[in-house]
């Protein structure tokens, strides 16, 4: 078989199971589409990630994995998959250039925010449209922002952006929020939030950076101008899970379920960072993710196969 | 109440909940009885966490996640922790200085592995001395390794230390293997692998680093010489559990027991990195953890306190 492991992704997940792998000796083949790095790459700066004194770039941090698992021996493939075949003892994964045959293959597709598909919204991601307040609300310190949603994420992180910013303002579709009681109890109390409701977002203004919203009231047809520095929008994350035949069990929200191990349910076929059923999404816990499944894999194969070389 | 997070601990895992915890403007104290860093600080090169394409040292891996916990302004306070009060809305850490309260706490103390407290191995560990194979094995590419263990992770360690070195010796003090029959017949079929049973070692010598063992086998009562490049010893990893009072789930080797919020069984207290009950110990884990444990006691503090400046 050409490959031990075959790596499906080149994000943060992808490109520590591809460290991991190849340090393991484990011939790896590692395949992205489009850029290698995945989602952090448009983040402006990465504070968090545990390693670094000083903010870096997301591209930066994420060129860094890459040269580091290159060194290591991983093979890095531009091409896009087509398919994936997951059974049995031999994986083979298709693009439309050829097909790759793998003892195991580790998922690290991502995730991506849902959009609110409206003017601006595009022009100004990482200047002020932000889909991640963990990540980006230290930034926003004595500054007006404004939260996109009505469920536990939108207000929980609009509690949390209240540390930072001056003014939180929820801009929500209906009359009512969907997060947990307890929670909507804490932002009506919290004097920094205050509540747009029966309203959405339908443009997003600015020159360098974000500067103010265009909102219209569903219910009273009128629109209104609100200024803002930045927009953290809620509404939702997308796995991408398109290559993903209905073989692998996936969450009601179509992200892939792994037990501890990162396994999936079709033995030798593993997940790990966004595209997981997880708790968190974050750098940290994509990489850790990934080593995890590299790790797994390893193990895996050396109980189902008589010798590497096979 | 002075803190609103207290981390016990400051090992990759308490160093990363403390920049998570600190950067989302929780007033946070992170406590360290010995050397911050802890465990991975004796590592000679650590080359398999993600971001650093060039290998680095224990020490300064750990220095920059230090600096950037302060950064956020974390405090670090170096006094020895003598007992920890768990219940309640109010958490007690308590030192020989004093009392520190604080609303969640969350538990970073680590682990270590069981030694075989034989002369030599504590002169040499870092310089051929190993707990680890998957930090250090790819350091002995053609080189003899012996392992000590006959569990499954002497073995499946002891595997993957064929993929580098030359000739792995497996020692071990009975007579047949612990590990999964499926491990074993691996093993046995390896041609690169020896085994030396009924044996310990006795003594690790060397002069900068290992050069052989002195092997004593318990059933002929011989004395013999093994000469090796380096000794990884795989007789157990023990949780540093000592300040845990009785009321905190563990499993039964002594590790705390989470959920995948990091979550223990006692209210706002939270466990991360080596310490927990878990699949793979490496820097990278440590560090999702922590992450994810703060992110955990930063929801739990917004539901259960009315405002963060009680």
């Amino acid at each position: 078989m050409k490959y031990d492991v075959i790596i499906v992704g080149a994000g943060p997940a992808g490109l520590s199971a591809a460290i991991y792998s190849a340090r393991g000796g484990l011939k790896t083949a590692i395949f992205e589409k489009a850029m290698i790095g995945g989602q952090i790459n448009v983040t402006d700066e990465v504070e968090n990630y545990p390693g670094f004194e000083e903010p870096l770039a997301g591209f930066d941090l994420t060129e860094k994995m890459h040269l580091q698992a290159e060194r290591f021996g991983a093979e890095f493939i531009e091409e896009e998959i087509t398919a994936i075949g997951l059974e049995g003892l031999c994986k083979i994964v298709e693009t439309a250039e050829g097909k790759y045959r793998a003892k195991s293959v580790i998922i690290c597709t991502g995730a991506h925010p849902r959009r609110l598909n409206v003017p601006g919204e595009e022009q100004f991601t990482g200047r002020g449209v932000s889909y991640c307040a963990t990540c980006d609300g230290a930034l926003y310190r004595d500054k007006v922002v404004a939260v996109v949603g009505g469920g536990d994420s939108a207000i929980e992180e609009g509690l949390f952006l209240t540390r930072f910013a001056k003014k939180v303002h929820v801009i929500h579709r209906r009359d009512s929020l969907r997060a947990q009681k307890i929670i909507q109890e804490r932002a009506f109390k919290n004097p920094k939030m205050e509540f747009i409701w029966d309203s959405v977002v339908q443009e997003i203004r600015g020159e360098d950076k974000v500067r103010e919203l265009e909102i219209y009231n569903r219910k009273t047809n009128q629109i209104t101008h609100l200024p803002v520095d930045g927009i953290f929008i809620y509404v939702g994350i997308l796995p991408n899970n398109e290559l993903l035949e209905s073989r692998l069990a996936l969450d009601s929200a179509g992200f892939v379920l792994t037990d501890e191990n990162m396994h999936t349910n079709v033995p030798g076929i593993y997940a790990a960072g966004d595209i997981r059923h997880t708790v968190l999404r974050q750098v940290v816990t994509a990489t850790s993710d990934g080593a995890i499944a590299a790790w797994s894999a390893e193990k895996w194969i050396i109980e189902n196969y008589d010798s590497l070389e096979d």
